[in-house]
């Protein structure tokens, strides 16, 4: 079962027009909620990033936020989608004419849908993670939405997994370190500074991200956002955050023994991480 | 009318799955093909590109060039499409399970599309370029991959049709130019150097570039692909080319003026083109 443009509907079927754009050019935006028990969680922080970016795009949403918000909670109750789910919602550019130019905003058709699909407990072990040869491009707005052109992602990703990795670390066009395929990350260091790549590095300003960087500082970490290289980000806690996982662990092929406290210090961190995704709903 | 995975069908019915990777990650491919009284120009350069981007992204293609070829002009026979026509060949992963990591290969349904639609010669009016904010990705494999993630060119054309302009010139993130929206470029020079920019400095090896290189070659220009700021680059007659409009000049807000001798060293160039299009069917 899916929800598209106002209708619920069986998903076997065939949705899409042959000249949607976002087929032809991955020409729209998504958004991806952890649901627990049925409800989208921080569904307000996805809304203000989609029109954010929509915006950008000159891309019109065809439905309010609540409208999004009370289809997604029947769909998750239709789909029996149980105590943990991940829900998508896409957003495309609807058909146009040939060409790259999208039609003028009056004459768009953008076509919208939500799945979801239940989801298990991440896992707690740590990622293994290899440095992907693909870079981010932070030289485009693109790298800062969440768009339907994930090609770049989708090779990093297989590149690790090719080398029996589980995701890949990308650097930027600079050298400096940006994200995994679909995760951004953190280092947390001795002292307890917690750097993470700058949005302008040509990371998603991820919604956990946000979430963790506001629930250090609370616990007294001091949050920085900041350009590193590879090795500067290794001398430390690497891990990595999105919205389905919260926070995880990631391990590198060569990893330098840590000290006691730096544990203790991401072990408080991570429980906290873990409260606060359990008590927002 | 459009063919779709062997069949010839109406084109305004809903033909893609709400789960088509090609829709939900753009991760899939296209080729678009200029085509002259009903045949596609370059069918084997088009092909051979589309396999070898293919084997990159691990990604079939369930029809040989011979069956694609025979429906592409039976296609453009049942459309009517005169003398001059656009055709586009999209190739996507087909649907997956949810996630960035494509199926096995076994497991992998590939959808594979013809489309076409007439277009009118391309103008003789030189293109009104500006600079664009947006930068090629000279970091991943798929800026040399026409691939279906084109919102880094959606942006660069948006920007620049706003701002009054036909097209855009995009740098890479090195600051070394690139190509248009969707478009190679090159400068000739006064002594008869005629430069484009190489494919590892993020962009598209187009079938267009490929010709307009070795046809200069031949007619005693001296062609080099290197790495170019925007000021060497715009030291010249500067023209962009496509498999759809061939050579097209490029405008700027400041020109330079420019010797006669260029001048006819440009205009022996773009005829030729011109005579070698016309005479490749």
């Amino acid at each position: 079962m899916l929800w598209i443009n106002g209708a619920f509907c069986d998903d076997t079927k065939k949705q899409f027009m042959a000249d949607d754009r976002g087929l032809l050019l991955g020409d729209g935006l998504f958004e991806t909620f952890l649901c627990l028990n049925g409800r989208p969680q921080f569904f307000e922080e996805h809304w203000q990033r989609l029109t954010r970016s929509a915006k950008t795009l000159s891309l019109a949403i065809p439905f309010s936020d609540k409208e999004i918000h009370d289809a997604l909670c029947v769909l998750l109750e239709r789909n029996n989608s149980g105590p943990r789910a991940s829900a998508r919602l896409s957003l495309t550019r609807g058909v146009g004419p040939r060409g790259l130019m999208p039609p003028a905003p009056t004459e768009q058709s953008p076509q919208i849908m939500l799945t979801s699909v239940p989801v298990a407990l991440s896992s707690p072990k740590p990622i293994k993670t290899i440095l992907s040869s693909v870079r981010r491009n932070e030289g485009s707005l693109a790298s800062q939405m969440k768009t339907l052109s994930y090609v770049d992602n989708i090779l990093a990703l297989s590149e690790a997994r090719a080398l029996g990795a589980d995701d890949a670390l990308m650097l930027n066009n600079t050298g400096h370190v940006a994200c995994l395929s679909a995760a951004n990350i953190f280092s947390l260091k001795e002292g307890g500074d917690l750097i993470t790549p700058p949005v302008k590095a040509g990371i998603l300003p991820g919604i956990m991200r946000e979430k963790i960087m506001g629930m250090a500082r609370e616990m007294g970490f001091q949050v920085k956002e900041e350009a590193q290289n590879i090795q500067d980000f290794g001398q430390g806690i690497c891990f990595a955050s999105n919205s389905l996982m919260g926070m995880r662990r990631l391990v590198f092929d060569e990893i330098s023994p840590l000290s006691g406290e730096l544990e203790t210090a991401y072990d408080r961190l991570a429980k906290s991480c873990q409260s606060f995704i359990q008590e927002t709903l």
